[in-house]
This record gives C-alpha cells, sequence and structure tokens, in this order.
C-alpha cells in the first residue's frame, strides 16, 4: 500500500484565508487543524477543552487577563479550558492546533 | 502573571536517550512527548488508540505489514489503532508524540 506524509506546507498553500482553520489529520475523537493566522481575533474561551497551539512560522502571543505568551516557531501552548484568551499575530503566523473534534474557534 | 512557551529544542537537549519519549505538555487527557529516535524499533502496535508523530527534525520511516512511510521534517502521520508498526531512523529523528495518558511505546 501507499503511504503518505501530511505535509504542512503543501496543506498550508491550500488555505487563503486567515483565522480559518483546516483539519487535516484525526488521532481518536481529536483533530489536527492547520491554520494561518494575521491580527488580532476576539477575545474567547473553551469551557469543555484545553487547547493547544504549535506555532510553525512567525510569533504568536497569546493575551490573557493577566499576562500574556510568545509562542515561537519550534514552541507550543497550551491553553487550560475555561481560561479567556486572545490570539495576536503582527505578522502571519503558521500554527497546528490541537483539539477534540467539534471545537469551535470562538469559544463558547 | 509568567507565562513561558515549551521551546522544543531546549527540551529535546535534556534527553539523552533513544526511544524514550519524554512528556513535555497535556491536553485533556492527551500528552504531547518529545522523543529522539535512531535505529529500529520493535514490530508492536497499540490496540486501544492512533498514534500521532510530528516530525521536527530527520527523517523518520515507519514500517507496515504492507508498506511504509516516509515522514519528513514539518510533516506527520497517524498510525491507526491496531495497526503493527515499526519506527526506523537511519540516523536521528527529533519528534513530538500525541497520544492519550498511559499509552505505552512499545505497545500492548
Amino acid at each position: 500500500m501507499e503511504y503518505k506524509a501530511i505535509n504542512f506546507d503543501e496543506k498550508l498553500d491550500l488555505i487563503n484565508e486567515y483565522w480559518s482553520p483546516r483539519v487535516v489529520a484525526e488521532l481518536n475523537d481529536y483533530q489536527f487543524k492547520l491554520v494561518r493566522l494575521k491580527g488580532e481575533f476576539v477575545w474567547h474561551k473553551h469551557n469543555d477543552t484545553d487547547e493547544a497551539f504549535i506555532v510553525l512560522e512567525g510569533n504568536l502571543r497569546i493575551d490573557f487577563r493577566d499576562g500574556s505568551i510568545d509562542i515561537g516557531p519550534g514552541e507550543m501552548h497550551v491553553v487550560p479550558k475555561g481560561l479567556e484568551h486572545r490570539p495576536f499575530a503582527e505578522q502571519e503566523v503558521k500554527a497546528l492546533l490541537v483539539e477534540p473534534q467539534g471545537v469551535v474557534n470562538t469559544g463558547d
């Protein structure tokens, strides 16, 4: 049988809008999503799940009500469930998200 | 509050043996594990879970009974539950694994 790995750059090249995650793989009932980010997103939270951000390219800042985190290429952070956060990318960021099926990116 | 991202290279530098995944983050009841791979692992399978391999550095081959897959930097593959597989790295590979808590890397 022919097996082919999922190539992040190839998949990212097919995405032509920001803040619009695309599912590229599934692991049990979890999903891997690639996303291109630029500018400021809305404040939101996910009451039922943690959310993982893995940065592939660029520098992502995530604001919290009591501080912020910078995530660069080769870095990741898990935002715990229920915590309000706002992603911000001054320049374009390419990232891989991991979260359960059915999560909406604007939260609850 | 001070927030700091998980830096893969920093964590990988602390690992001094091959085939010995270290948990670096948790997402609900799932774990992210960094691992350094070199040489050939044993044939095994996980009857209860899929397993994600995200390659950060080097080239990983995973053999299946009916073929094989090559996974390079910036690529990933999810091995489905129950499928026998054998990872092989001719040169050192640095990878990020995602799987539920409690999975043993030699399988069932």
